[in-house]
């Protein structure tokens, strides 16, 4: 196993009723905080007043940058840098799911520097600082509220790119479960989904794993498999919403990996589908992770999948050892396609054929994505085909 | 599940040959360092001299404080304040195991106020600041290195004091398992008593778990169960030490108790030991632990015993509750004392029935532990008996 340095110094308040402490933490980062969301559906839960009313209480001036996109576009980007330039903003504060946190990280990155944010965000410039960042968390699913990460789309370029720099690390991150309440049942399938990615690309490795850190992996992908149904079934269930969001945050934080340095397979497949499509990120993963899985086993690779199976599904260890890693994949097709009820093909959300081999040459960048097995284009035009 | 704050921002280097860092991170915190040792074993381990060269090549200025004991005493913490005050210190550097750490940080403390330190400690003033602290591990067990907290031991007046006050925290801390190579078998077996029973004082509660967390503790103690035999048999067992390490840490930093707000318990009844006899920790630990389970059996609590015996020790969940209970305590007990090969009894290691009605009273403080079972004197007398 490899070294590695820990160092996630992301304040996380959890529960119900903590957005009292927003005020206090706010007033820490300066006089000006920029107020980020989406298409308004904080208006609707109330959040925003009593988000508005923690600014107040802190005295804070506030501006706001409402309307960013799911698979948010960097034109959000750009126009949150220029207010941020424009208004001498302290410090941002976003409010809402993967998203909107994605696009404040990457304006809080582009509000510190002269040059176009999509230049400086596809160009690989290195972040040497960003304004600090505080969250509001409203779905749970793409740990953005505790990693250092952000994940952008260019609808021009067709491109969605992602890049985890630690000057983005929120300062402060508030979970409180029942903001999650309202999130749909769809929404939290997709959620749910994309954390199990998550963790499957970390788990799914060919590097030397520390054991611990696999059970730990372990216990969040039971946990997932427990309370997303739940949640669907019962959307104000607090245990069951607590416990998702808490494992949002730690499926991606980056302790899990543990000085793994293999590539993410699946992320990169998805990411030219919701680019060129704009569907659901964690619907996009969900169609291809089992996929993904099927492809990779083979007599090398069966060891990890009977751990995943035993372990997570409890399948019977006594069984051989090809019949428990195929059993798991089924195990967890039908939990993505069964109990969460979501489009199992390309075809059913009207992703197509002839976009594969454009796709697939994107996706792997450089040649091939070094992630559980090495996928070069070939290999990835062959996973789209097995998810039509 | 109570709400809580999650704010752990220590820096962990973990990996062989990462002490290399250490001169780049001290220098972020001053001029003019202490650097703490106990009994000497680091010069034996060539750590001393790589240590020095470290701070040579930050260019600090270095003092020392050495011979710090086992189970620390306030003598050791005095001398270390006077010696911060005297020579106007900027960081301390503390090497070694749990009780140098934990020195230290109440060191860092009383360098900041003007009352001696045991007033200050016992008294429970509030720690409102401390020198800034970075570790470098030599043993896994106390989980010093990644929290707040510190127990010391005054011999005159035989308290054994522990409290956990967030400024003490350490900035960095090295966690290097090639250093705990050479920590004997013993040292081990205690070190890892020691972390089962963080994690058990958390896990067996009488508050509502949020089940991730449940399954993280159950991942730490099948990686110390798994671990600590090969680590005895085999001192320089990367993967062994590595796991143990990191479980020492994630055991106690804070994160697995989710907003738990119930009392310890075996720690209290240890440190009355430890404070009388000088014992190691962990052995005083490993003998109480299983008696104090076995004492708060019962039809109420018999569920967590279950899920422990089922999802630790792998217990068939088929049989009745009561017996996966008891069999889960024997399994327990069967570790601690065959695998671990620790002493299993007061008697084995000299404590006498004549000082529990004392001890007693003195870990019970305000006249129970309200831990998951409310204990008073005469509780934690029948469990010290039962511990003959």
């Amino acid at each position: 196993m490899n070294s590695f340095i820990y160092d996630i110094p992301v304040k996380v308040y959890f529960g119900e009723n903590q957005l009292c402490n927003l005020s206090k933490e706010l007033k820490k980062y300066g006089k000006r905080v920029l107020l980020t969301y989406g298409g308004g559906s904080i208006k609707k839960l109330g959040l925003y007043d009593s988000v508005i009313s923690e600014i107040e209480k802190a005295g804070l001036e506030v501006f706001e940058l409402s309307g960013i996109e799911p698979n948010p576009r960097i034109d959000s980007v750009r126009k949150g840098a220029q207010i941020c330039k424009d208004k001498s903003i302290d410090v941002l504060l976003a409010v809402g799911g993967g998203s909107t946190l994605d696009a404040t990280k990457w304006i809080a990155a582009g509000a510190c520097v002269d040059h176009d944010a999509w230049d400086f965000f596809s160009k690989w410039s290195p972040v040497e600082k960003a304004l600090p960042i505080i969250t509001v968390l409203t779905l749970s699913a793409t740990g953005s509220e505790m990693d250092s990460g952000g994940v952008i789309s260019n609808l021009e370029t067709k491109d969605k790119i992602g890049r985890m720099e630690y000057p983005l690390l929120p300062k402060v991150s508030f979970l409180d479960p029942t903001i999650t309440y309202s999130v749909s049942k769809y929404q939290t399938a997709c959620g749910s989904a994309d954390m199990l990615n998550h963790i499957l690309e970390v788990y799914f490795t060919a590097e030397k794993d520390l054991y611990m850190l696999d059970c730990f992996m372990e216990g969040m992908m039971k946990t997932i498999i427990k309370y997303t149904p739940i949640a669907m079934a019962e959307p104000d269930n607090y245990e069951a919403r607590a416990n998702l969001m808490w494992t949002s945050s730690w499926a991606i934080n980056g302790f899990i990996t543990g000085g793994k340095r293999h590539e993410w397979s699946c992320h990169p497949m998805e990411h030219e589908l919701s680019a060129i499509y704009d569907i659901t990120h964690g619907l996009g993963l969900a169609i291809i992770t089992p996929r993904w899985l099927e492809y990779c086993l083979d007599e090398t690779t069966v060891d990890k999948y009977v751990q995943f199976g035993v372990n997570v599904f409890g399948i019977d260890c006594k069984l051989p050892p090809m019949e428990i890693a195929k059993k798991s994949i089924k195990m967890l097709s039908d939990f993505l396609f069964k109990d969460l009820e979501l489009s199992d093909t390309f075809t059913k959300v009207g992703i197509k054929e002839e976009d594969f081999a454009h796709m697939a040459k994107k996706a792997c960048g450089n040649g091939v994505i070094n992630g559980f097995k090495p996928l070069n284009q070939e290999d990835i035009e062959k996973i789209y085909k097995m998810c039509l």
